[in-house]
């Protein structure tokens, strides 16, 4: 991602100087040209502002406030605005207000507030999205169009059932096949007519904590509300591609976020941007994951660090302040793993309202002698001296791992086996081995290619897609080496269990049987217990949450439960295929066990670590043409020493050469120039 | 219940072909007939299917159904479909949809979901019922009518509410009476016309977790809609029984469900049928408890198993399988308990939707060779070989446990003293102790003749219905020993205290006054300090939740409190009236203690165990005539030794003769007919 | 509080003989008078029974009680009626009802239960009012009018939502203004018109927990809400005052209720009142503070015990008994810290609905043999035979907490940094240091004046009202000790943050600048190093939840933190300001150093302890023109005993001189007259 304007890494955040005074414009840009920001996000909740009743447009305060800004070095990531409905808006137009899931019509407040399916909020936020491509088209100061914020939540009214109807017809075409999909006659719940479906929310099939009484519903529905906010996302962005075909659009999606399928998404953003928000506790490896899940969206294309907060959060229960250093080494770790941009949210911290407490650049106190200030100045001398190095370069991978929000959508409506399986937690585990043992990894969608890779693991690949099955066959034909877990390959893309005997249509590729499926309460476990060594792998672990029963149908029995009375059943199995190998992990081991697994399996392919390094240590590579960048983060609470081994490289941070044993300080950072 | 067509234990259970494509049904009956089955449970929700539209019937498929399996020696326990309302009834009649507790109403969906008082449903219901019966009513299949599923849950509608009024005035005739059963002078909330009496619920009366401000009102609305169902069951009972009168009606009941009073219901159950799911961790005495209230609504008449799932089920927060054995240790449970059926849910797992996770004879695999199948077949056969010898045989106990609906209601509903009391938990404790001794027990409600019995014991009997305490003191004036508990006899039918002094109308028979109640922190524990030996009981024991502080009239003071500013008064007494005895124990014992009283109680009356057994090792006795069969369940881990003592008898499972001492294994069961 | 009618502490309680026949009333006056009982509450809840319909009013049974009880030697407070509106007024004028926090409409039932803004409400219970002062105006048994019941509760209706604009039209003039100091431009929520502005509920911009988007709307909500219902009671009061100007009215209050700002009520109420339900695990300075902050409602006035229970109450989760001696020493407790009456709910206990479990007077056994009847009226022989000896006495203190309730909600409300800051907790655990330290504190609101305190604690004073940092600096420039904590000085009375730097106005006399705030996890601590000795303070201690980083700017630095990256910051800081000193306690510190801390700062102003006592014995001091009446309460279960010093006095229970070294039983009491 290399803008011709500004050739860098972008710096800055959001900003918003219509809650200020006039008085205090020029001393934001003082204190911005003092800290290196090049970058502000105006327009974000103004809305309200733009548009004071139906007929009026106001962008006088905007022009000035681009123009002001660009007359002093900062260009503009412009905001669409409609992130939050006006106050009038929802008085005159009700429609634009959501029905909650408990059925309760709201009333104006808060944000993600407005019905997808309302006409009036399509209508007014694609004529917003216009007009602000109209008269921005040809400012030089507008780097990318950002169109609302965090879109998120879902509607239950009137208008998204009757949305929904017509959705499912342009699915299903028939209301038989409606019946079909959703196992109607379960329960006697058969339609004979479209207009006797209405949404599941808890009035009628659902509950609290995605318990539903049918699954094919509860998950269309899911489909239906992320399709109809992308619907919305998508009206702007056409809106602004027909009078700025060249300046880039993007929303701030937000991660792990449940409720959007951000792979359906990815196509429409023209560089996918995210808000990162870890708290003192969460572990790097998941902030991690989560960076190369948002890079993995678009295939490996670089992404921009949208948000994330300069010192603390308001919203989370202890927030906590980021120590010294963290700031800018959880900055460069965003940029290890693909980001093109360093942004905060926000620049000036606000004096009311529910996020006054959350962190800013400029804090209250208003003047440059924070810690937090001068943080965020040594950063942006840093940012600036890197220049356009790293814009643009790819981290290459060997191996990946499968994520799709349908699949964890239908673990999580799933009633039963058990409520203690989380999807995230058993991608992360696996991810988590993987970052320990330095292994770059992939975070990849279920349309991705997969001959890119050595390795692919796909944790509780419980929903086969069409064809999924047979390009997972025909990557390990090729050579592949191919991981899944325990309740892979139950049910299709309805939730309908594929009959015959799990793992379904991947018992072929595996070789093996699921009998049955059990599961264990939190103070049970079982062990895992090798019948040979394997590189790292012997002895015993231990696993929990759900406990496959599997018989071998070909595949070689690597280990064994070690207790219960399924003791001596298979746990894991390799599956000879074509050229490749299938393992199937038969429950939920513990990080031991990963470790040991995930390093034989890159060993047995040949994957080496990018660099040894200590415990806390974390390692990533850019390349770009044939230029390699390597990353070494420290996030222990003390310094530690590398070993380059053989490698000679510059420290592009320090500018000066390195090579041996190189000491890295607490929460230091080293961008090594191969 | 000796049925001519299929004279016994029935095999079988659910069964919902109608999910189904029809080359799935061939298969289903090879395998039935694999597992020994004979019975199968159909019908049970296809009211969609049984009438598309308010005009059509369509039954033929029902037909098809019943005459396939008939053909192939299986035999149909009909159901009435009525569980769960069409889609398009909902959309049509919206009377037919509920209310909730918080005042939302309900859309489509679910099951349980009918109001009770919509006269759509009500005159649907029974023009269903009525059509199955014309049809079906010489069919030689039909062995049993199964009305609606597992009746349950409130609705606080307008026509509720109308209809709580209609109620009231024939219960109580004049609004003055209402006002005063309801102590509405208390808070001023007297009434002047009954329009102004609304359902009490969230938006009323009350709060989550059976908070009243009322208890009166909240009391009679239970009773108000636990009658609204059972009118429901009873329009389709007539409808049936009209052109059916030969054939047995029953639904299938929850065994300790908090909603429903069913001792209010047995009288119309020619039959009772329950379902019995339990967990992992589910105490064996508490299963058997169940069985014996079951048993215990009909006075002792044999019961059926309606549901029990062959392995797993897919509504616990933890799934565990059953472990090898356990199926069919619990189906003799049933059995042991006075179950003259082994039905499952269900006999094909199906496809879709929230119970697709819920063990099932056949399983996804489709095929015979699991685990599963089996234990089933296994089992089926022992079943035909065991042919009609236990049919209709009877337990006989001398030790009752009185357990009661509307007490338990008023109980949940007090505001104060702890909300530690938990009456289900008070009354296990007692049948816990028992059990463990293996002193046979009938759990008996309010309208038992206590005549028949030597001990008979009523944990928190807070509630006296009108009699009742004249009951219990002429079975103590005959020679009974009665045992009550603290926070006992408390107050009347309306849950008006019967002033004069704590236990009330119990006072007299008890020959105590209990002066006061303290409620004790979880982590407060008094002591219960004998002043002699008797039996066992000697030395102290533990107790705790509450503790009344009493004062002996007469009684005698056998064991005092050990501490707190109570220390020295009574705590456990006994009174000599007539020829019995009455007890009191006046707080929450320990386990301890409970063995040691009711096994001194028992030994005092010459009651002695069935048999002397291992820890875990359950013993019943059910006799026929002359006949005795004596039930051997091991629930242990490992196989235990059981010491027959003098008895000869034959081992109806092995078909061999035994004596002495014998292995039992682990999940064993022997049946010896003496 | 002398009142010549009956003066003596009033001893009695609420009374309901409305809820009971006629032959009960001779008994209950038989027992008053055995109790010493000489006032009842009377018509707290009979407003349905004085008012059947809305034309007709019938008050004879009224007439009847007062007569009956004067006769008798009882005066009555008689109470308004109208803490629970009629059933028929509910059915008739559905505006009476409320609409809840989650927006639903509300149905007849419980108490709390009038739209504050509903003018059926208002009309009629003013109506109410006006009618009981007519009839009752000359009558000698009125002591006092008790208006309504424990007003509490908010409503969100539309005539609430209409009011409320028009609230804020009398506070804001204009909607510009509403907009800025709501800082809407947040979030895009400008407000254009009144009509747009809707109630902040779960419908809008709040959630559970005071969670709110707009702190701003929230607060001033919550200001309409309790000036509503002081609306309401004000209405009555004038009622009342037009026909009985000369007796005295009051409304009794819930001591630390969260929702009404009682501050803002005292001037409307001639005596304070409040209802005092300590439980088992209460602390008694918890409840010595809430006395003190009632007494200091109206500057130190006397204040009335309206209710207390004699024994148990019900709606706690475990509802002990009060122990024996406890219900007397909880009852001098209230007289020790300003109370001029003792009064119960309730003297005969009801015998249905949700209170029949709350203790009473008489108990449901009906007579006077038991130990709760005994020790009531062993109470009522003292409180006659103290005769008007304490009456109108004061406390006089010269340390003085701050407590505010608007500054409570701010930080309720606040959006982070930790939802582990309680306002509440912080300021009872300054008070208890000073509870235990035996150093008598008045609990002041924010108009009261500093100049008659030495010392002056504001812990987390987190919202600076227009005038008061004034009023602080000169307070300390005069000479005083100031204290406050972390998190103060932050907002002004719009929670909007004071910028340039926390503390905000207080910066200056603190001579200090917080630039960050931590927020502590719950397992997470820091520490407090002394840099030198003070007095007793020394070493080191602990703090958490939340620590400052602050800055000396001419403070003293006492003492500094122990860990974390601010280790060597300054934690405790003194600063010298004219006369006096100002100190800040940048974190929450444990209960050693507070007591360390608060008897260094005694010490230093000259200070003394009214006693020195053993553990667990508190000691109080009331004044009347030159009598001194020394409070000593032994709280321990064991005797205590206490050195008297150079102290002669009279021990006015037992009537005999004391001096040197006095036993005081568990539980026990002693008032000496000096």
């Amino acid at each position: 991602m290399i803008n011709e304007k500004l050739p860098k890494i972008w710096y800055g955040g959001d900003y918003n100087p219509e809650q200020w005074d006039r008085k205090i414009w020029d001393e934001d840009v003082r204190m911005f040209k003092l800290a290196g920001i090049d970058v502000a996000t105006l327009n974000v909740f103004s809305w309200a502002l733009n548009q004071p009743d139906e007929e009026t447009y106001y962008f006088e305060h905007l022009d000035e406030q681009i123009n002001r800004l660009y007359e002093n070095g900062i260009y503009t990531c412009l905001a669409t605005s409609t992130g939050a409905h006006p106050a009038w808006m929802a008085k005159k137009y009700p429609d634009v207000l959501r029905v909650d899931f408990n059925g309760r019509k709201r009333k104006f407040g808060g944000r993600h507030n407005s019905c997808p399916n309302s006409s009036t909020y399509r209508k007014y936020a694609g004529l917003m999205a216009e007009k602000l491509a109209e008269r921005y088209k040809d400012h030089p100061a507008v780097l990318i169009w950002h169109v609302s914020n965090e879109y998120g939540g879902y509607c239950y009214c009137d208008q998204c059932a009757e949305s929904f109807r017509t959705w499912l017809k342009e699915r299903y075409k028939t209301i038989d096949k409606v019946n079909q999909v959703w196992n109607t006659r379960f329960w006697g719940h058969t339609f004979y007519d479209w207009d006797e479906i209405v949404p599941p929310n808890a009035l009628s099939e659902e509950g609290e904590g995605n318990v539903s009484s049918f699954q094919g519903i509860s998950l269309d529905y899911r489909r239906f509300q992320s399709e109809s906010l992308l619907e919305c996302y998508k009206i702007e962005y056409e809106a602004l591609k027909k009078h700025t075909p060249n300046i880039p659009v993007t929303t701030n999606l937000m991660g792990l976020y449940q409720e959007l399928d951000y792979f359906k998404w990815a196509p429409y953003l023209d560089v996918v941007s995210w808000d990162n928000y870890p708290g003192l506790k969460t572990p790097e490896s998941l902030t991690a994951m989560t960076h190369d899940l948002m890079r993995g969206l678009k295939s490996g294309q670089p992404f921009m660090l949208m948000e994330q907060t300069p010192s603390q959060q308001n919203w989370q229960p202890y927030n906590s302040l980021k120590r010294p250093g963290v700031m800018r080494l959880w900055s460069y770790q965003a940029v290890a793993h693909g980001a093109d941009t360093v942004l905060f949210f926000q620049l000036r911290r606000s004096v009311g309202a529910c996020e006054k407490y959350h962190g800013a650049v400029i804090e209250h106190v208003g003047h440059e002698h924070t810690r937090v200030f001068r943080e965020v100045s040594e950063l942006g001398g840093e940012l600036q001296r890197l220049s356009d190095h790293l814009l643009d370069s790819r981290l290459q991978s060997k191996v990946a791992i499968v994520f799709d929000w349908e699949n964890r959508w239908a673990i999580d409506l799933s009633s039963g086996p058990s409520v203690a399986l989380n999807y995230v937690n058993e991608v992360h585990k696996y991810y988590d081995a993987l970052y320990h043992l330095n292994i770059q990894t992939d975070m990849i969608g279920v349309e991705e290619d997969l001959s890119q890779y050595d390795v692919v693991i796909a944790p509780v690949l419980y929903m086969i897609k069409p064809g999924y099955a047979e390009k997972i066959e025909s990557f390990v034909k090729n050579g592949g080496t191919f991981v899944t877990t325990f309740f892979s390959g139950i049910v299709n893309e309805n939730d309908l269990v594929t009959l015959g005997g799990y793992p379904g249509e991947l018992r072929k590729v595996l070789g093996i049987w699921a009998e049955e499926i059990d599961a264990l309460f939190p103070d049970q476990k079982n062990q895992i217990v090798l019948k040979e060594e394997r590189g790292n792998l012997h002895g015993q672990y231990e696993c929990g949450i759900l406990c496959d029963l599997i018989h071998s149908e070909g595949a070689k029995v690597v280990a064994e439960y070690g207790s219960d009375f399924y003791k001596g059943m298979p746990v894991l199995t390799e599956n000879a295929y074509g050229d490749g190998k299938a393992w199937y992990v038969a429950s939920s081991p513990d990080e031991g066990f990963l470790k040991d697994f995930l390093s034989h399996l890159c060993e047995d392919k040949g994957i080496q670590p990018l660099l040894k390094t200590p415990q806390g240590v974390e390692v990533t590579e850019r390349v770009k043409d044939d230029q390699t960048y390597l990353f070494i983060l420290n996030h222990n609470e003390a310094s530690a020493t590398v070993d380059l081994e053989e490698l000679e490289a510059i420290d592009l941070l320090k500018q000066q050469k390195v090579s041996g044993s190189v000491s890295v300080p607490s929460k230091g950072v080293m961008i090594l120039k191969k």
